[in-house]
């Protein structure tokens, strides 16, 4: 008998695997810390590291690049926005017709995107765009899309065009201007939105 | 009689602008260049103001960015763009009807941002968005959508939507191992796109 079997995994791997997930929450803590006081622009990976007590490599091997910091805050916030469209009450939860849950979702994305808007437009990284698999709002809009307007959702990409018709102008065209104040843009984008799902699922 | 209300500008001011218009076409020139022989990663501020034999603060104050740099050479593709929906042959040109001419914009404007994709993203400054005002691709949208779908238009940010569905897939979301080989992804979102148009004019 070679007690070796009966061991669990060696203990300096998992030594390991545990400071890892340690320095990804310390990490992402002090970020968050640093975002709220000094806003995205003033966020290094040099001043992270040097706030966490950690060294640069160890951020460097963790977020990638810089925006990889804000990507990496923003998919915390995002899974909190997928649990309400997974779980949480109608008509942006289940329990609603399909196409009335579609036009939820984009009232709620906008709002979402407004609220986190510094943060999501630091985390887009022009050079390494997110997989397409890898986006929850694709996900949602093609099942809602398959479910209220059959034909439109067949291709795949009239979905991605949906999700692009949603976000794009909070992330690529409004100037931060423009979106302040008393949300005006907003409110017409979600108005329009609503309008474009009808004349989709028709 | 004072002679010198009798003067056109001051000489060394007018030189200045000739001089600047110069600077700006040959930066523009060199950095074309530049990008055809390292690709767009490699050209950096210093680099072009090196090989153009300029200074940094020319280069500086002429980009702003290194983004400025690929978003004056994008500008100078979009303008030719522009022309043949302008004034090229129907129906991205005038002379068909809104509806098709708007379908036939979106099947040109994803094969323009293809061809110039490593261009088009990183001339992209999220940290400064492009003003709404300065997209000529929603004055085109928008006058199209008016005159097939007055309704639909009213507001202007459907206009806006519809930019965003049409551009966000190739600026955002694909991935560019997904938009590489036979293109396919990018006729798919040619034929979604075709869709879109039909449903949202009716």
């Amino acid at each position: 008998m070679r007690t070796v079997e009966h061991l669990p995994l060696p203990q300096p791997r998992r030594e390991e695997r545990a400071d890892a997930a340690r320095n990804r929450a310390h990490l992402l803590c002090v970020a968050r810390r640093m975002v709220a006081e000094l806003g995205v622009e003033k966020v290094t990976m040099d001043g992270l590291a040097d706030r966490a007590g950690l060294g640069k490599g160890t951020v460097f091997r963790r977020f990638r690049t810089r925006a990889g910091i804000f990507h990496a805050l923003f998919d915390e916030e995002e899974k909190r926005f997928q649990e309400r469209v997974l779980s949480g009450p109608p008509p942006l939860g289940p329990g609603a017709p399909a196409a009335a849950r579609l036009a939820a979702f984009g009232l709620a994305r906008l709002e979402f995107l407004v609220e986190h808007l510094a943060l999501v437009r630091a985390g887009l990284d022009t050079g390494q765009p997110k997989p397409l698999q890898h986006s929850p709002s694709l996900f949602h809009v093609q099942m809602l899309l398959s479910e209220a307007a059959p034909a439109a959702a067949a291709s795949g990409t009239l979905a991605l065009q949906l999700v692009a018709a949603l976000e794009g102008p909070i992330l690529l065209y409004l100037h931060p201007a423009e979106q302040a104040g008393p949300g005006l843009v907003v409110a017409d984008l979600g108005a329009s939105w609503c309008d474009l799902v009808e004349r989709v699922c028709g």
